[in-house]
């Protein structure tokens, strides 16, 4: 079997996709437990490595395994074009998409830098380059086929032997889409989920926010159901992420989100099943402002880092991963008190 | 030459490092211009690495280059003990100390682990392990020839073949020493300044707090003489840091720093010489409450990690350490918008 393929079948249709998140894998108390328990052996105050504490025992619980494993970690760039790039909504031309997706093959990208300063094996998915969807401010972005093809596509990038998948995107107009899926199902206002994106501002942005507003309008019958809504208002490669990230939860391998558009391909499982983000770790607190409102309203941890990035390509989380193989560094491979003959802290400390 | 010794002699007194103190090399501004420009070629939107294009300009003009350069990173940790320990400061016995430069040694703490993940060099600097300072709430910690020593051993750890310093600190007892200086130097309450270190609360906590308080006091007449204050209140691998620091400075070595006890050594220096900090960049944002402070009494750059650490031994500083290098990478590695045939932004865009 090529351990590049997922062993389990990809769903075909909707029904498909709610029967899986209907049972999804859980959290491995016992694998988290062995996490802190040999955390507090190391040689070093108790809680004193923060957040690197948490992610190990979180990635201890999702990969089910004590140790945690950190060797064999995915970066997969989902690729598509979108329609409602018809409008002006983005400031580079949708060409660009195609344009990126060669620069990546060529190792000339930021993401290329990132993937190789972590050293982990970056792929590049096109989930529809050259099949764009359809403008969703006219009429649905994909039919159920589309959507699932997109999704399957995702599921076959994720493979059990995986200990991380690092998800991230190229799409021009893709932060259009992301603002369209949080509006349609998370409601206030247009505004309130539309941003600069590559950095639109003034009439372009004021043009994109009644796009956005326009689309949701024109699909609210489907608001109700959030599978419906997503393939409405969506990208191919927004659904192909979803599907990389469900097959994930489902192949026991924990995910690093990347910021705004990759929060938001996933928000439509959330809406079904309020854990399936669990699984899931923020890289980057995107400088997108809808960012921050995606993440409160899943649940999900802050993110590890916030240095004002917004990239897309999967930056954040790759750079994120630099922390998570720290974390595991230290835990997996630092001395315990009794080994290294350090005396354990003093009666009435913490 | 032994390329690991500074070309320049150490100063050996407070006037040495007064006179150093007033004719300090400055930032580059062509580097810095020529990392903005390079940069704006660069395959991306314009300002979509945030903070990573910042460090970079920040590289260039601290090294006196263009490209930036990280192949040569030394991180050094500074040890000493201290006559505070006589008192119930710390969560650990004094003995810690020495038990964590054998640890160092052997490669068993979070530290090597944490070098080893990017790849630096990690060097230990004995200041002074088996010749701890006096109780400072009795008397100076340090005469001028006691922290003159310490000081130049710092200096000397510093050669002007790297390419940046992280400086890291393991001392018993360093966090009251750290407070004090801070205390004396900028005012407010013993408490602003005092924070639970390795782990002190309740009653401990408050008798730290009032060792400080009275420390400060005993030694008020210094105030307004910063060495002779960092002498009286300091600790010998704090005068080590701030060696090292200045001797960066002078070899055009750009300095992470770690917490609050590397920031706070620092201090002194600043309140001579204002500018004295530009060529440093906090690596990460310590648990130690009063960290937050000093980085704005000494208008630091906010640091790049917020990862609720408070570990100390310049695990911060190494950590920090992975997003400078992801940010050279990609500054010095991806293609330009020409090379790799992607068109630059449409009109109307920022």
């Amino acid at each position: 079997m090529d351990d590049n393929l997922s062993a389990l079948t990809a769903p075909a249709s909707f029904d498909a996709i709610r029967k899986l998140l209907a049972d999804l894998p859980k959290f491995d108390q016992t694998s988290a437990e062995c996490a802190q328990e040999h955390d507090r052996n190391l040689t070093k105050p108790p809680g004193a490595l923060g957040r690197l504490e948490e992610v190990v025992e979180w990635l201890a619980g999702w990969q089910h395994q004590h140790p945690p494993r950190l060797e064999r970690c995915a970066i997969v760039i989902f690729a598509a074009n979108h329609g409602i790039t018809d409008h002006p909504v983005s400031a580079f031309p949708s060409d660009v998409t195609a344009q990126m997706v060669a620069n990546f093959a060529q190792g000339g990208a930021a993401i290329n830098q990132l993937a190789k300063s972590v050293g982990a094996r970056l792929s590049i998915v096109d989930a529809g380059v050259d099949q764009p969807t359809k403008d969703f401010s006219q009429q649905p972005a994909m039919t159920e086929a589309e959507f699932c093809k997109a999704f399957k596509l995702g599921w076959h990038a994720v493979s059990d032997q995986d200990d991380l998948l690092a998800v991230g995107e190229m799409g021009i107009g893709n932060t259009t889409a992301a603002a369209a899926i949080c509006h349609g199902l998370f409601g206030g206002t247009a505004q309130d989920w539309t941003g600069p994106g590559t950095g639109v501002t003034g009439q372009m942005l004021t043009a994109k926010i009644n796009l956005v507003d326009q689309a949701v309008r024109l699909h609210q019958d489907l608001k109700n159901d959030p599978l419906e809504l997503f393939a409405a208002l969506g990208g191919k490669e927004l659904a192909a992420i979803a599907g990389a990230v469900l097959s994930a939860r489902v192949n026991d391998v924990p995910v690093l989100l990347d910021g705004y558009i990759t929060t938001a391909s996933i928000a439509p499982l959330c809406a079904i099943t309020t854990d399936f983000s669990n699984h899931c770790w923020p890289g980057h607190r995107s400088a997108e402002p809808a960012h921050a409102t995606i993440l409160s309203k899943l649940k999900l941890q802050p993110p590890l880092l916030d240095l004002s990035m917004r990239l897309g390509e999967g930056s954040g989380a790759a750079l994120s991963l630099a922390i998570l193989q720290a974390a595991v560094s230290c835990h997996n491979n630092m001395a315990s008190f009794a080994s290294a003959g350090v005396s354990n802290k003093t009666k009435g400390a913490l």
